[in-house]
C-alpha cells in the first residue's frame, strides 16, 4: 500500500473537462483511494463551479485548485504523464500500458522529492498535442479491440477510477478471509454422523457401491465447510438421526 | 488476455440499480473491456428503460435482458459473486479483495463449462442479505480507510469499471514503447558538436572545469535521447555553430 506521503505526491490534473458530473466522479475516485490533490485547467469556469456546488461534492473537490495553464498546473511535478485512448494519433511520446505505467509512477513517488502529475483531457478530444508536449510519457488503459470500432475510449470518471486503483492496488491480499475452514476432527464427526444416517435410511443397503467410508469422507471434504458451519451440519444430521430413530419406534 | 469465449462466460447482474446513468456507465465499461452479458433485476422498469433510450447507449445495453429475480438471473452460473463495500455488515460469506477475486474468477472462466455472475446492488444499500445468500463469496475493492468516514463506498459505474479492468488486466506489457534510443554514434556526433559550440561561445574559456569532453558526453547521454530526436538536436547545434561563425565575420 502507498503511504500517506506517497498518496500526496500524486496530482490529478483535469484539462478542459466539460461535464461537472465527470469532475465530481474523478474527485470521488480520488477520495475513495486516498488521493488529495486535484487541479483544474479550464478556460471556462462553469463546469468546475457546478461540480463544487453538487450535494455530494467530496472534500477533494472542495480543496481542488484552478490553474491558468497546464504549465502552471504541473510546475512542481517531477514526472508528468498524459492519459490517452491512443486512437489514430501519431504518438511522439513513449507509451506505457497502465500496469507498467503504475510501476513507474510508484517508483517516482517512492522518492521524497518525487511528484507525479496525471493529466486527463477533455471528454470529446482528450489532450491536445500542445498539452501532450508537457508530458514525459503517455499511458493508456488497454481496451478490447473491435474491428467495428476505430476509437475506443472510456468515460472520464471511470478511466480515473481504473488508473487510481491501479496505483494503490497490491497483488498481495491484505485481508484475511472472513472464515476459517472446519477442522479435520469436525469433518470426521460429520462423516461418522452421515454414515449413520445413510445406514439408518437404508441408503447403504440400496447403494453399497457408494458407501465406502472413504468415499463418504471425501464427499464431506468436498463440501469445503467453514468452521462455523460444521456444528450446524452436525446439528442437522443429529436431528435427522433422532427423527429416524423415533419413527422406527413402533407407534402407540 | 481473456479469449472471446472467456469474456462471454462473465455475466454482470445489476440488482435494483436506480440511476439510468449508472446502468449506462456499467454497460459502457463492459463494452470497453469486451464483456457482453448484462442482466437487470429490477421491480421498477423505468431506470433500465431510460438507460436504453440514452443517445450513447452501447450495444451491451441493447442486448441486456431483464430477469424477474436474482435466482433467475444467475440460474446458469457456476460461480456467483456479490460485490460489497463491506462497511459494518456482518459478513456470512468468505470475502476476497479484488485482485485475489479476479484470480479465482479467471480460473472459473478458463473452464469451458464455467460461467461467473458478478452481482452489483443498488446505489444506496448495496445487496440485501437475501440477495447475498445467492453468492458463493463476496468481493470488495479495497479503499482508503479514513477515521472520519465509516462507510466508504464507490460509484456504481466506477466500481464496475475497476472490477472489469482487473479481470482483463495483465501485468505483462504487451505494447512495445513507441520509441528507440539514439545510437551511440549519434550521441558522439552530438557531443562533438556541443563541444564546438561551447568553444565558439567561449563557455569553455569561462568554465573550463565543466568542459572536459567526458563531462559533456555524460551530459548528452543524460538527455535520454530517442533516435528520432538526435538529428533534430544535431540540426539545432549545427545551426547555432553556423550562426556563430557568421556573426564573428566582420560586418561589411
Amino acid at each position: 500500500m502507498l503511504t500517506s506521503e506517497q498518496l500526496d505526491r500524486v496530482v490529478v490534473v483535469l484539462v478542459r473537462a466539460r461535464n461537472p458530473n465527470n469532475i465530481g466522479a474523478v474527485a470521488r475516485a480520488m477520495h475513495d483511494f486516498g488521493f488529495r490533490h486535484l487541479r483544474i485547467v479550464n478556460d471556462y469556469a462553469v463546469p468546475f463551479h457546478n461540480a463544487k456546488s453538487a450535494v455530494d461534492a467530496s472534500s477533494v473537490l472542495e480543496a481542488a485548485i484552478e490553474a491558468p495553464s497546464v504549465a502552471e498546473a504541473i510546475a512542481d511535478c517531477t514526472l508528468v504523464i498524459g492519459t490517452t485512448a491512443v486512437g489514430e494519433r501519431d504518438l511522439n511520446h513513449p507509451l506505457h500500458e497502465l500496469p507498467q505505467a503504475a510501476d513507474l509512477i510508484r517508483a517516482e513517488i517512492a522518492k521524497p522529492e518525487g511528484r507525479v502529475a496525471l493529466l486527463f483531457g477533455s471528454e470529446k478530444t482528450g489532450l491536445s498535442n500542445d498539452e501532450l508536449s508537457h508530458c514525459n510519457w503517455l499511458m493508456t488503459i488497454p481496451m478490447y479491440q473491435r474491428p467495428d470500432i476505430r476509437h475506443p475510449s472510456m468515460n472520464l470518471g471511470q478511466a480515473a477510477a481504473v488508473c487510481l486503483f491501479e496505483l494503490v492496488r497490491t497483488a498481495e491480499t491484505t485481508f484475511a478471509p472472513a472464515s476459517t475452514n472446519a477442522s479435520a476432527a469436525d469433518l470426521e464427526r460429520l462423516t461418522t454422523l452421515l454414515l449413520e444416517v445413510l445406514d439408518q435410511t437404508e441408503y447403504t443397503r440400496r447403494h453399497p457401491a457408494n458407501c465406502d467410508p472413504a468415499q463418504i469422507r471425501r464427499l464431506v471434504y468436498r463440501m469445503g465447510l467453514e468452521s462455523t458451519d460444521a456444528p450446524i451440519w452436525m446439528g442437522i444430521l443429529r436431528q435427522i438421526r433422532w427423527k429416524l430413530g423415533q419413527s422406527t419406534e413402533p407407534a402407540d
